[in-house]
């Protein structure tokens, strides 16, 4: 089992590769949210390959929906959603089916559903599946846009080149809605540059670069989440760390905020214009599993892609042998660009589960 | 919403710091296990306070089994363990009603819980509510020592001090359980001093430090979890996240890799004494969400303990006016060594509910 | 696994009849229901044993909260009770554990938990493990009586006497609140008198008898619930088989009006005082697994008493031979005005889930 | 939230009776159950409609995999059926959008999802959403039958006529095999003659008939299932009260057993070739929520069609007035025969959620 997620914002995600098709079923949305279909496709775009910088495998990828909306409206019974498979080239990937690719799910997949599971282009572990991940995603954003959430994120880093950007406490939408629009989704421009120029020095050299990704949730009220296992920072990282690729997810001051003392941490209180606000953001939005009315970042580690041209040891899993393998097919450098829209869908629809948790927004005694 | 875990290993826990008593209920342990209570004291006691470097609160913290157990065996059904609260001292947390504490909960939590929640001590957000997951990972840890794993840690670092340890790779049983007996579990002597230099001067400064916690999983065979949404990592930082203080985890070379280039951070395979093995670890036993027969490595980020005497600016949130609190009470100028046994358990409990799943290890076609 | 239910009002119930202690943790309650124990306490009264017609064993029942409540309103955190078993005789049950005896769990659980369950007095099986889902049904009352909902029962019939009763559509909360300040909790004077009669033929023959539990819920407005799986009857169906001995629920006209053409069955509707009623209540207060305003009608059927003390032909499945058992010990020989309450809490359970599901009852767009 | 169900064999069904499609993601199949995809239309031929005493629709009903199957076995990911809506004649309905068909889920429907569900042909609340439920029931069986578990069932009385059959005990798979082949799936020819005329004469009044479906689980060894609330009882009934007309479920004896004392209701045991068995079987295969080893029989009340020619009083939800309303369409007088795969499927799904349950039969210490 492993592609059903949430209670409240439920989702039943399918398909392989380079199966027929990949899809997902959203269960719980409530009835009355007004899709905009032109904004999903433009959020799943941003998602989709085919850029200059990524991998030249062109995807539609236009999800059908097929359940769930009328006239517009969600009728609040399930959506239905389906993106058909139409430019796969398999044979590709015709080395893969015994020769286990370094670091991809090759081996632990053949061992883990013993030699059944479709392992072409990846199978059901394929990054292609974060497209109806993002589906969901882009419908969740609709639906905390509707109290006034706004969700946005860029490249933090790639290899050991960061981006320069406002801090955590002072992103507005605006900052957020600039930076979507690059292809290449980073603050600084001298930065992007030097980030493009590692990636081709990647791919000249058939290697690949990862990097980190951020996203901020605005707007997000005080009191949403729960303490030890239903908060903010528990649920979002379920997701996150369903993206193929992210090996770590902190939230706030993170990992770096661990090297601080309590008196640098903590984020004192004060109130600005009526509101209880904090000072600084190192807790990002989030204390003891629940919202704080801050802006909520989360920061999502992206090891460089697996699939590199260069030859690498590895074993035929079949035979029981050692060998090498040198990657052929379609390989993007760097997913970490693709992968920011990914981080959106996971916190948007982490958020959107815990505003459908009645004990936390709905009936009050 | 918020302390009920779990599909195949459930855990609901209950109880507040200051209230009469704190527990837990695990639904789904198999029939027959031999809990050895003495073991589970023993490990209960790491994540006990009361030593040299710790808060001066002594608890006895032994948890009293109220169901599940006859004659020294798992009966399979519900395993209730219960903590009497017997030392607590509330007056030390007078002024916490009105004033949030800034970076803990008392805020959020008020707003969460509408002003009914029990406040005295931290309430159902203490620290102390590990206890009852330690008591759970416990369990948990004798359940996979039947099928031949064991699970270990220590701090990796405290502020920028960093422990010198066994690469990834070459971690054995011996080493852990050897760091496990030491008062403060760090592998290299010296930068143990080093790190207690630390605290006791952040103590004398009023101040506290954070660190990072390390643990591995030996033994675990390939193929347990699931891509998507049930890898072990999901799972394993759903529970993680629920420490109270965790703002960040990783796996394998986690954010650190992200620097690496792929033909760097891919772990080369070879065939070694019949087994799969990879000649690196970077991958932290995880591929696709599923184990691939090496040790798992998780790390998590554990904040300066956010309760310092040092005077901060906050806000009384009851009168809605700014002000300072200088945090009295027993206050632990570092909680890293008592998260160590915590961080075990949420692996520990990770993996048990992995191996509970029918679909992964239980009936084959 | 077993005793964990729910996904917004969520049980863990837990204990053995001759262990230690029994209770339950509630997760998920809002934060500030005001709770009166000693209502819990009179709810908790009519399932208790030890009145003229049933079961000599005397309990005090006590529950006692651990948590989860501060000065008499529900913090919001988990609630946990525990009722302590102090009255327990385990010797009556001696050959218990090795023959089985004829239609109770005695064989079943030893297979399913491999022989390790405690079987002394049922162990987790046991009709005492209704205590805790009882005192949860009891919470979850109060908190729908905060929306003007009443829940109340009687005995419908025992064996073939049926009870004579207001219809199912003019029933009152005065008849309801009546009723279940009898003893034996039936509308008909004369009918009870028979049932009496019949249950203490049974008693001097060494026999049992059973019956059926009819409950109402009044004042439910019209949309909890959803289609398919999360239907008023589907969710309170898999509470309610959970009290041991019902093997079947129905709702409305049920199995009879099977009998019935579409033109009867059906309940034609109208406008009163500005409201949608139905004229008949054959669909018992559920269309399509949504409440539609009527009274809510649930029927459950209660086996006879599977503990009788005639000679019974039976195994002894520990030697594998056939045997005769003969049922000592304390036994009621009809358990259905035992249930009545158990049944009012399992309805009171699902429509307190349904209500704080977010999705029904929480955010709109 | 509706249409998800499951914590091992999960479903998430989807669609709307005249959107484009409908269909249902199964997640938690074990990898490398070979799929007889004959077997599986056959099964489902069973519940379509078009037959000579049954609705005149025609639909094909073929349910296209999509993903988690490759080359005729399951690959452990995914496996997610469609089903297009191909044959619908919306005008039929164009009453529904204002009138409350008596008994239907129009106006609940109405309230619940504030006008936004799509209401044309019953949309998510139709009859025809249990093309989906019966896909995956006949999954189910194929994996149930690697086990040697065979499932069955019949109609087991209209209105008041009953079947004669072979009791709950001696019924073997030859004679659930000769009676799923029927059109009408009765054992006594006689009967299913008088029934048929039953269906007729409603038919000519306009009117409908409603009945009892019966079925069967053979061969499921003793100790599936558990205590409380994953018990057979509950597993299977929170299903089979997902079928649209399903007003009771019961099990065994069930309601007409509750006229029993103890010791007739009681299944003495004794051993047979070695083997525990029970020399009637009232108690249905269960005890205790677990398998005792004996045929599992269920038993599901079926209202009368609510959809009826006649005349009948409604009330205009819309406008708020009272009217009357005779409704057209093509509408099927009994849709007993229909609901016997869709109670088959419903106990499949049970057992094969139960079967995939580690607790149950997994892991073991």
């Amino acid at each position: 089992m492993s592609s059903v997620w949430g209670k409240n914002f439920r989702l039943s995600i399918f398909g392989e590769s380079h199966g027929p098709a990949i899809g997902v079923v959203i269960d719980g949305l409530p009835p009355g949210l007004k899709l905009d279909e032109d904004e999903l496709h433009a959020f799943m775009s941003r998602r989709a390959p085919g850029k200059s910088f990524s991998t030249p495998r062109v995807e539609k990828d236009i999800p059908v929906i097929r359940s769930g909306v009328l006239n517009g409206y969600t009728t609040g019974t399930p959506l239905c959603a389906i993106i058909e498979n139409t430019d796969t080239r398999s044979s590709d990937y015709s080395e893969v089916s015994r020769l286990a690719r370094p670091s991809h799910a090759d081996y632990t997949g053949f061992v883990r559903y013993q030699g059944y599971a479709d392992t072409r282009g990846g199978g059901h572990f394929s990054g292609r599946l974060t497209a109806p991940l993002v589906f969901a995603g882009g419908v969740a954003k609709q639906l905390l846009a509707e109290h006034g959430i706004f969700i946005g994120g860029h490249i933090s880093s790639i290899a050991d080149i960061n981006d320069k950007y406002p801090d955590n406490l002072n992103l507005t939408r605006d900052h957020l809605e600039a930076v979507a629009k690059k292809p290449f989704p980073v603050f600084d421009d001298g930065k992007c540059k030097e980030m493009l120029d590692i990636i081709e020095q990647a791919r000249e050299d058939g290697d690949s670069v990862g990097g980190v990704v951020a996203c901020y949730a605005l707007g997000v009220p005080a009191g949403i989440g729960s303490p030890m296992f239903e908060g903010v920072e528990n649920i979002a990282a379920s997701i996150i760390f369903g993206i193929p690729a992210v090996k770590g997810v902190e939230f706030g001051s993170g990992f770096d905020g661990t090297r601080l003392r309590g008196s640098e941490n903590n984020d004192p209180m004060r109130i600005k214009d009526g509101e209880f606000i904090t000072e600084t953001n190192n807790h990002g939005g989030i204390i003891g599993g629940i919202t704080s009315g801050m802006p909520i970042v989360v920061r999502a580690a992206i090891k460089a892609t697996p699939s590199i041209s260069r030859e690498q040891r590895t074993v035929d899993y079949i035979n029981s042998e050692n060998a090498v393998i040198s990657i052929k097919g379609r390989h993007d450098p760097c997913i970490v660009p693709r992968a920011v829209p990914c981080v959106e869908a996971g916190l948007a629809i982490a958020l959107a589960e815990l505003f459908l948790d009645g004990s936390v927004t709905g009936v009050r005694v």
